[in-house]
């Protein structure tokens, strides 16, 4: 049984769901493990994970607005403004999508859906140097 | 330490919480490790994961109408609305909910607390075949 | 490779977020792994996981009334009612939040980001005693 550690990083430029599918099958390629499990834990608390619809772009852009809808950007809801009014929605997104994912391995692959893309879900308006911390056991 | 794999299919009739706990339960037996790590993963984007609880059918259905709620049905609110008006708000909801779970396996066993039940939600209104990814690993 | 289980308890006092990451860390220095996966499960459907910033404790009451707004106790909205308005709600928000994560540990520490901590996010207003299946699988 082997291990392998690795950082993903992604530069995000605005909110938005930004695909890391092929960056995360190449650690994967790279591990030479065929047979086994991996993790993805995102490193902050104002972006996260999510897999997704790889197929129309809209219905990136479509989940992006209902995560909007359902942590507006708003003076009057939150405490937390001190660093912007888009950070607190930031972390109520990320508490609602996904921190980590756990994914299996079978022959060398993902054993992802037809449809599935992995996604990091930037929450922030600004550009940011995103982290993912990937793990991978297995033979 | 040893792995194995699985596909776990639930044939869904309609919007709704389908229990697999049994299914599952039935791999974790077959597979014949005692003390290991148990991972699911939908292989959807309109169906996701969710542990709930097994006593009071109404918690079901109240989840299935708050879902509705957050991500509700309508012509106005998506680009994406070319596969049906329910395929959008599916993918809303399977972002909500959980694409991977996590299981630790003790003595043979899930270790779910007592009210704690596996559903796979479908999100769409028609009738699918949805597949489960499952990989165990331990010894 | 060795693995090690373990069930860390948290003592809540009504709604809101307690933070676990000591007594998570703590069981990861005595599994003496220091290279592995560490999987939290969350025994309970009222009360859930989640990954939050450890900074500003405004961010944690902003995020318990997000929940409140997403999913409010109504007498009107849930058919389940019997065990008190506060539980369709706290099956709701476990829903919406996580029930089991997964963190890579590297040089015996989780791979967590620097403003990141782990929190049992209660969903009911009594206090009750809660679970959490704890494992790490390593070397």
């Amino acid at each position: 049984m082997h291990q392998q550690h690795e950082t993903i990083t992604c530069n995000t430029h605005g909110t938005g769901l930004y695909e890391i599918t092929g960056a995360v099958s190449s650690f994967v390629s790279i591990s030479g493990i065929n047979d086994g499990l991996l993790t993805l834990l995102v490193q902050h608390t104002s972006a996260s994970l999510t897999i997704q619809e790889n197929a129309d772009p809209d219905v990136r852009d479509d989940l992006i607005d209902a995560l909007d809808r359902l942590a507006p950007q708003s003076r009057n809801l939150y405490r937390h403004t001190a660093e912007g009014l888009d950070d607190m929605p930031a972390h109520i997104k990320t508490a609602l999508t996904d921190t980590s994912l756990s994914i299996p391995i079978m022959a060398g692959v993902m054993r992802l859906g037809t449809w599935q893309g992995i996604y990091l879900a930037e929450h922030r308006i600004h550009p940011h140097t995103r982290c993912i911390a990937a793990h991978i056991i297995g033979l």
